[in-house]
């Protein structure tokens, strides 16, 4: 989102992408409850979208096909698209999880779960979730265990 | 910015514009100083940009010739240019004001005077300023004296 961006640029420069990745968290964690649910609107609807997998980024691809979305039964899938539009419906913005933290199974049980959170809490879940996205997108971006030799 | 726009989704039906405008206010007021910060960044740099009138929208266009911004003489200009790159550095966001509120004798003199500002001070100066032009231009947006028939 170009607003966390933009907020963030007053920190630089960023010592390496676990920084930069705090920086963004911080500024989520000082983000409004609206602001929160905000960032959630912008972010792809998991359950929703699977059906349209050619629509979401390359990095969303990978991140639900390692989750084991890609592999689900009729039944699985029916439950999951049920499921998300309670949510959608109850909280007004999609549910939002770290796929990568969490196979298939994990996602139906957390789905379930947080439908019954007050919408409080459930934009900083959701928050959360988005801040644990981003640290493992930022992370990706530099190669493991290397060092930068300039900072970002 | 769409954050802004995800942010207010919440908010709907809006009444009218004046209604929507005071939504972006709300969130706006409601952000951390980092991103008013933010949201400061993602705008157009006024007096930075004058020499690439063709780069802007075609409402800072019309906001910045309303002002008589495209009248200035060329030491006018060289002052304008001088005074926001102090600006600038000391904030390190673009200056920004409502130029139809504003014409350039009184821009000239607000650059002036709010480069002495303190830092946050300034991104609130800066973020009221991002309220009226959002609110002028929602307006502008419905036709003047028109009744919506329907909700935005």
């Amino acid at each position: 989102c170009s607003l966390c961006a933009a907020a963030v640029w007053r920190e630089r420069p960023f010592r390496d992408a676990e920084n930069l990745a705090s920086c963004f968290g911080d500024f989520i964690d000082r983000l409004p409850i609206s602001g929160k649910e905000g960032i959630l609107r912008l972010h792809p609807d998991l359950a929703g979208r699977l059906a349209q997998a050619g629509q979401l980024t390359s990095e969303s691809t990978r991140e639900q096909a390692s989750a084991g979305l890609n592999t689900m039964t009729e039944e699985e899938r029916q439950r999951m698209t049920n499921l998300n539009k309670r949510y959608t419906q109850k909280f007004g913005f999609p549910f939002v999880i770290c796929a990568r933290e969490n196979k298939k199974d994990a996602i139906l049980r957390g789905l379930g779960e947080r439908l019954e959170n007050a919408p409080q809490t459930e934009a900083i879940t959701g928050a959360n979730e988005v801040k644990k996205i981003c640290r493992l997108r930022l992370l990706d971006l530099v190669k493991p265990d290397s060092q930068l030799n300039s900072p970002l």
